[in-house]
């Protein structure tokens, strides 16, 4: 990559700095590591610079630059990512695109239900915005204070209210996105309807900036929920939480919002490593379930829940439930949820598997997986958790505090092929939630059918020609 | 095309002969009729052939032949769209492809809330196999008898239930499609969560048979609502009702289903020509609104939308509003929002406009719309109505019953400039749900973006590289 090379490197930032000024240029080393690392500090790259445009014609200018040298660009929102798809590799020769100067809120429109954004406002700007005109917006994850919209739809993030309003996907209506030659595709439509040709802005979301870059969207906004019921409940196996689901789902209809699974072993890491939490139910249970039920009229919601739950309870299917009886009560059960990923932090490392199977599959995919995993290490301890609503689960294993990172690293090529064979024949996803980036990239080629992989190949190479887009993620 | 050559065919029709068998195959001219004309009788072709295969692998095999012989191949389903998008061109050397003969209901999940069928099968037995596992499929046309899923998908279609389930799109989470050159894309996965690469299925959604063949997918499956209340309104604006849609969903949140839009035109006319309606409401109002809420619950369902509606009315935003006491009340409602299309045939011909825009941005369009038209038709029977929830209204223009094709003709131009420029200029789409076909390919290609045209272009022909996927269709 010769425009890389010290010689030439200083006249491509000055060209840069012509686009985006000084105040979109990082070239400091110091000043660059945050960018060039992500936030679990798992993956470290050195780019040859961080161009942070002000605007949607300023990232296309830094784009048509870029593509004419033939200089690979990695495009990042927030750096919140799980599998390092907005880290550069360590060549120092690819130009990091930080969307995070892109901060307009260009419009909220509550009667057409919608609010247009920049790539680079934070999620939890949105719901706020959303608020403030009594609407709701879903996307809820743990880095929503940092992470940005942007991110959010380059890589389709997940979250907690997927049950029921589905991933970023399902949340976005219209997409402008700066192509790698650094054409603007103008496709911010605010439309619940629109037939006029292929789907351009679901190829664009969850492409992980291998395509183009999303610069801003429009994205659809909901009812706000004024009442919320939230039960703990407590039972001897994972058959019984996805019958309890279907009764559930029966009783409230879409009033259910979350379906969220703990193991027994999950629950007690949680309760040995996370101060100021404790188990809403006596004893020990096999699988435990956090349930919540929203609506827009407050109206025998919680009632609604515990009769569904209590007729479950007198019929044997689950052993034990609690109706939180408060908001603090509510929030004390989100809390043992949400501790799940600092107690993992705190007991050492982790295989860590982010999957998703039919939900009625589950029950016995687990007992395979368990059965499969003890069988390579016979003395595993297996942390297994997830949004069972969705079928997704984060089946890990943890691995002593001490493990070298050699060891690590043969634990996880041992245990990701154990466990997504089991995933890919019960007609599953190896990556349900967190994406692709560098970090399953190699299972990917693994498991994609030729045909799909050879599609996806067919796609990336006619929008991306030069190959510019975040190589070495997700393709 | 050589292989169309009555000296070549024969040997081509044995070759799919060979595929498909006798039972496959529709060869004389007087049975291949159905096939080539649409139900609209608006477009007529002539196929070479019409081949029906019963599995997903001879739709391989007879799409590797043509791609071969560079045979192009028309895909059909029910044949009920309305664009054109099935019927061959007049040449005798297309091969129309008919999904009708895949039709297996292939698996039915209730645990898991979905459905994987063929692409044969009819729209309302998926609604039937749905209701037979007490679930839910919303998707519901006026052709749902005879229209297929494949065709469905094919074309992204909409309907009533759009409002709160979404639009075709919005229910497949899996698909099985069968390439241009023959090979099988695998992608029938049942899941909620899926982050592993580009978005395959959402590109063949909606790209009309212009991309692959759909021959299987797996559908969303929902809770089955047990109550349901319905409304007829009556008020004087556009600006009333759309002001009214925001208040009922504050007030029901998801229960709302549907919102459709009559003018007092609309209405008169259908209570001039259609048999057995009459008006819910006393006296004449300049726009009228049908809606619906449903739940899973039917406690006070019908009590939550009449208080909503009552203060309405208290407050001066609508002038009247009745709520259906029975079912049977109920489906005369329904019933009157149905026979637009019938009032229409009877009334004569008709310009038809089918377009979305922004909720927020409809009364402004429409008086800007039939301003624009009665300039140019000063006494324009203008016909507005529409699902308004989704903002798209079939704004169109009745003309005179002895109208002749030329005089037809030269107001579809006149009017479709007229109407359609406004519609982009406000944002919107000049196909909501009906689809490209043939009907709107050049207003497709006069009113898209170069880039967005040119990146429609690139996929095009990166995915069906012989160009044989139902050519003079969409793109």
């Amino acid at each position: 990559m010769t425009s890389a090379t010290p010689a030439v490197r200083p006249r491509f930032e000055d060209k840069l700095r012509a686009i985006v000024g000084e105040a979109g240029l990082v070239t400091a080393g110091d000043e660059r590591e945050p960018y060039e690392i992500d936030w679990l500090r798992k993956w470290r790259g050195r780019g040859s610079v961080v161009v942070r445009p002000g605007t949607t014609e300023e990232v296309a200018q830094v784009m048509r630059l870029c593509n004419e040298a033939r200089i690979p660009v990695v495009p990042q929102g927030g750096n919140t990512g799980m599998s390092g798809g907005a880290t550069p590799d360590d060549s120092g020769a690819q130009v990091i695109l930080s969307t995070t100067r892109l901060r307009a809120v260009r419009e909220v429109d509550p009667l057409n239900n919608t609010i247009t954004v920049e790539a680079g406002v934070p999620l939890a700007r949105v719901q706020e915005e959303a608020d403030g005109v009594n609407r709701f917006f879903p996307l809820s994850l743990g880095s929503e204070g940092s992470c940005t919209i942007g991110g959010n739809l380059a890589t389709n993030a997940g979250g907690i209210a997927v049950l029921k309003y589905g991933n970023t996907r399902d949340l976005a209506l219209g997409l402008e996105v700066v192509l790698p030659d650094g054409r603007i595709w103008r496709g911010l439509r605010g439309l619940r309807k629109d037939n006029t040709g292929y789907d351009l802005r679901d190829l664009f979301i969850g492409s992980e900036g291998t395509l183009g870059i999303i610069t801003a969207a429009v994205l659809k906004l909901f009812p706000k929920p004024a009442a919320r019921a939230t039960a703990w409940v407590g039972c001897a196996g994972l058959e019984q939480l996805v019958r309890l689901l279907a009764r559930v789902r029966d009783a409230c209809g879409d009033r259910l919002v979350a379906f969220e699974m703990l193991t027994g072993p999950s629950l007690r890491l949680i309760l040995d490593q996370v101060a100021d939490v404790r188990n809403p139910l006596e004893g020990p249970h096999a699988y435990h379930a956090l349930i919540e039920v929203a609506d827009t009229r407050d109206e025998g919601l919680a009632a609604l829940l515990e009769r569904s739950l209590a007729q479950a309870v007198g019929d044997g299917l689950i052993d034990d439930a609690a109706i939180a009886s408060s908001l603090s009560h509510r929030l004390s059960f989100w809390k043992i949820r949400e501790g799940i990923s600092q107690a993992q932090v705190r007991a050492g490392k982790a295989v860590k598997h982010d999957i998703a199977l039919p939900v009625s599959v589950l029950p016995r995919f687990v007992e395979a997986a368990e059965t499969a995993v003890r069988g390579v290490m016979p003395h595993a301890h297996i942390v297994n958790f997830g949004h069972l609503g969705d079928g997704n689960l984060h089946f890990n294993v943890l691995l002593p505090k001490n493990a070298s990172a050699g060891k690590v690293a043969e634990a996880n090529a041992l245990l990701n092929r154990v466990v997504h064979d089991l995933v890919v024949e019960n007609g599953g996803s190896i990556s349900a939630e967190h994406g692709i980036g560098q970090l399953r990239r190699d299972e990917l080629r693994h498991y994609k059918s030729a045909v799909e992989f050879d599609l996806m190949m067919t796609l990336k190479q006619a929008i991306d020609r030069n190959q510019i887009m975040n190589p070495g993620k997700l393709i």
